[in-house]
């Protein structure tokens, strides 16, 4: 069983006003989940500074599949990491595009080299990686 | 047949070779290529920009399934979002541990919200939203 | 006399002991505060999404001074929009290279309008803007 | 004199067309400035990464004066760091509100550390970092 810690934070009325207006807006049910999330999101960041640790990564790449060999290329640098590589996720948009989501895990460092092969691809028209985490450090 | 169009760049020699250094760094085989790429991020921003066009969007979430109603909860944002939603994919991180991104099609007011709906929801440790493009305003 | 408000929150012991070591790093004193600081920043991006409030921005350029008619263009440039800038201050580099920070105020849209132009100029070699606020609706 | 090179670069008479658009509303005079100022900007990224060079970063923050001590502490690390901290602008917004750019010159890990000793002091509702060059290797 988790052990919850419970702490006080304190502010300006006003400023909790402004706040409580924010999340609201944004969906959140409670305080103490918007907290929490931006402070997930604050520790996501030092994990991939962090060059040590295992973190994980999406990298979304939207190309026209008529373009000559391209499908191939991409095939091969996904096969070449597949250890890193663990799915991807391929959508027609229509008859010409598509995109596609390729998780990948590892150091942050192998994963933006990964990324940035898929995205220098020839032909891919626009691609860009989403920093993300194992899950294992974020409680 | 797509028409192409060539033109000059000229800029000083110690730009250009900072420039071709770190493309090679990035893994792109020409110049054109890299700056074409350059050039579409830059116009996938101004289409995120334009509320009136069709964007795509691919929110990626990391959560714990074992969270009470979670993926319930989960699922009906994605099902009352069904038109705008066009794919879940699901990968387990660990025992613990699920990864899920989802590819989102509309007006980027509509993705973003949405996207914030996901990430907002109780349980989920780290969730963000990546812009792109369909592909049909840029060749 | 500012009303200060108390709430709690709740998290794992794991994620406390996560951002505690985070913020440390950071040299902030006490959780609150850094708490109130992510918050604020988060409320900063609201205010520069909502179009009609006042916000301030400051742009950041750098130039080769010796640049062919640039002084006279970036004086022009604000000059022209004198009633939204509050100042620059002018930094040289070395011989050649000076650094220029030109505070702005007014709405997100007229902001981001002067900053693009100046960034524009030929022979800015890098510019930026940075986003923040007037302090009146963030306490 | 700097030696000037010109090389071709070729993409679909839809992407050129695109990318006209759009560096017309930024008011960039010509293609090749605009292009010239993306790469500046992709360069230096670079420069921030590479741990060894110098750059120059602007933060900015903005407080309320009124806040007890806060003047006094800002003044300590601004002077603790005087080495490397050019110039400090001062502007008041308001009554209460005060922005204050601080140019600061060094490694990237060294301005990031003194951005953020600035940034968490008690009493600064905002503050932020933008990482420029100094211009040496950016021609």
């Amino acid at each position: 069983m988790d052990k919850i810690e419970r702490f006080g934070v304190s502010m300006k009325a006003e400023l909790l006003q402004a706040f409580d207006n924010r999340i609201r807006e944004k969906g959140y049910a409670t305080r103490s989940e918007a907290i929490r999330d931006i402070i997930r999101d604050y520790l996501v960041e030092g994990e991939w500074e962090d060059q040590s640790g295992e973190v994980v990564g999406t990298v979304t790449i939207v190309y026209d599949h008529g373009t000559h060999e391209l499908s191939d290329a991409l095939t091969d640098i996904q096969h070449s990491n597949h250890r890193a590589i663990i799915c991807a996720t391929h959508v027609h948009l229509d008859e010409h595009n598509c995109l596609e989501t390729v998780v990948i895990r590892g150091s942050s460092k192998e994963i933006r080299s990964i990324a940035e092969r898929l995205i220098a691809t020839r032909g891919v028209k626009h691609g860009k990686l989403m920093c993300t985490t194992t899950g294992r450090r974020i409680s």
